[in-house]
């Protein structure tokens, strides 16, 4: 049977880049293509020793329904930490989400109507471009340098759509560049937003994966006008399984993000809420976050030193001072996704990212994602060798 | 600030019942309102167990990221537990979503455009109205009668409704009235559904809480063209706390449903995922029904008893054959809407939920859902008992 499908479905099509990635999912491929933490890392003696405590509190309360913009003992917890971080906020400022992923949906089905414009980082996190297709926006774009979206171009983006509605950025360490934005660039983005009447979407996955250099200030502290929405994450600072993310927004925004939860799935798991609730009271995160952030610093530097060996001269990668990911540009011409599907994945064995889907607009060939966070270090010097080779021979040839 | 807001937001309102409803959570209230499993029932020690073993699983794969569609080894469970109950269908035809009620959201975003139909029952599931109404459906309805959806008025409802896109019913002991579509109902629904060139969204949270009679094919299995959804769910047979529900559709709606996965919440919890996996795997979900059916049974009986000796006799309960709801019909001009506000929550300290939210077309205020599997069998009498005697009070002046 053929169906009549809705209009917005146009847009929520299979990505060619899922088919190759999931070639990387061999076993015998060193794949330094997707997002994942360091599964080597994960607290299991104290996450097996809060769930083992949880499932058994009285009346059953963690294995029945709960409130669907999440525990009220979680929200707190989440809000604590946020104020830690600089971002003033109370319980009543957080909505428990699956995952930030729902809090990239949420704001586009919230903001956007068919043909409204998101304006997105170029590159941005593919994952957020497949969250607000369904919602039917169009992208405009601006470029990102060493200190992230450059805003002096955003204000003549910001001119030249007037259906402009939500700026969407990852500030920290960014999602796939690794670059960070500037404290400087950071008001001026907020100024920006209040002049022209745009939501701000602030995506902090990796905020608190610095490896050095000070943290700066998230926009949502920065925001004067209530109009950034702030999307935070336990995924990569405890474990993904969980699928816990928040948002913090003001209560017009909050409200409304709740009332799309309740419609969207109801509610976050009860028990994986309670469990991070638990974890938070009997464990100190921040402790975690130090073995985590040691961890990923030294793998970053594996990586970058075997880059410097093994690749051409003329392949710039990024430096992160933070996060999961570095960006590599090639040479002018250079094809990242056919390179990977004839070279690096049949005779290097080893998988990353293509760049070009990171573009919303003009897709460009020469770059690629390259993770360091999920390979052992091991992995990284043989993986990054075997890739080096490959390019040295495909550029000698 | 005000903010602008995509259209589809004049439908994501908050409803007035919510509020009332919040009033029940008062510990002093006896509350038949929510759609609560009992939670003395849980199955505390075995969640326990699987939960301790996955979360020390090897590499710690029960606490990464896991894929979009779903755990294999669950998605052949629940396609063994399809099977064992008469719908044919494999793994490949299961989509694991973030509850049922996700299932919901995802029927209605990939077949409806604005003002487009959906087909219900009146009255129906509320949840499923909040689910739709962010896709901007109107509604067409039928009615129902002890054997369910009267079919024999759903031609003339499709004949009225050239954009009828999608039939949406709960076959079993149906939510809120409790009553169940009978077979030959089912095969006139399949019918009508391919002459008219629509989908029916078949959503059976309550399936296996059958206490007397023979279980029904489902409609999947009655399904002759591919255009049954089958919705399922953990929640009421294991724990609500999973937040573990699953589709099983044909290869050309279960991939679209995948992709609005992706975009969504990119995944279910792995850990819940790989603990009911397992949970299947080491026990029989079939005792724990077995002894679920057999304390509903006994606490629908002993409500229609409680009824049956407190209510005024003009008030009609059905007699559900499973489930978690029985539904009272008030005589004509009574409000339960105004009587739980004004007598039952604050004299009699019940709650129950006013039937007129669950008529997406014409409110009908003469109706009541009364929920008997969370309540104690003490809070049952009790408070019947309670709720009957302001109800005489209420009839008699």
């Amino acid at each position: 049977m053929t169906f009549r499908y809705a209009q917005r479905m146009a847009r929520v099509q299979p990505s060619a880049i899922r088919e190759l990635l999931a070639l990387g999912a061999d076993p015998s491929i060193i794949s330094f293509g997707g997002g994942y933490p360091d599964a080597t890392l994960f607290p299991v003696d104290k996450l097996d020793a809060v769930f083992h405590e949880v499932i058994r509190a009285p009346g059953g309360a963690a294995l029945q329904y709960a409130p669907s913009n999440g525990l009220p003992r979680l929200r707190e917890q989440i809000a604590s930490l946020m104020r830690a971080d600089g971002t003033d906020c109370t319980a009543d400022d957080v909505l428990v989400l699956q995952g930030s992923q729902q809090g990239l949906d949420f704001a586009a089905r919230m903001l956007i109507d068919p043909d409204d414009v998101i304006i997105t980082e170029d590159p941005t996190f593919l994952g957020a471009l497949i969250a607000f297709d369904p919602s039917q926006p169009r992208y405009a774009t601006v470029p990102v340098d060493a200190d992230g979206m450059q805003t002096d171009q955003l204000e003549a983006v910001l001119r030249a759509n007037p259906r402009a509605r939500m700026i969407y950025t990852v500030p920290d360490f960014q999602n796939p560049t690794g670059v960070t934005l500037s404290l400087e660039r950071r008001k001026a983005l907020i100024a920006l937003a209040n002049a022209h009447d745009v939501i701000v979407l602030e995506d902090t996955p990796y905020r608190h994966i610095r490896f050095t250099g000070q943290s700066l200030p998230t926009l949502k502290s920065l925001d004067t006008e209530g109009r950034v929405i702030h999307l935070g994450s336990f995924s990569k600072v405890l474990v993904p399984a969980l699928r816990i993310g928040w948002a913090v927004a003001s209560p017009d925004l909050l409200e409304r993000m709740g009332l799309l939860k309740v419609a969207a799935d109801t509610q976050t798991s009860t028990l994986n809420m309670a469990a991070a609730s638990l974890f938070l009271d009997r464990y100190d995160l921040d402790d975690h976050i130090a073995t985590l952030r040691s961890a990923y610093r030294h793998k970053k530097e594996t990586m970058l030193d075997a880059i410097r060996q093994h690749f051409p001269q003329d392949i710039h990668v990024t430096d992160p001072e933070g996060g999961l990911f570095t960006w590599a540009t090639f040479p002018e011409g250079f094809d990242a996704t056919t390179f990977m599907r004839d070279v690096a994945l049949p005779q290097a064995r080893v998988a990353y990212v293509p760049g070009a889907t990171f573009f919303p607009v003009t897709p460009r060939p020469n770059y690629a994602r390259i993770n360091f966070s999920a390979p052992s270090e091991a992995n990284i010097r043989s993986g990054i060798a075997a890739l080096g080779e490959a390019l040295k021979s495909h550029f000698l040839s």
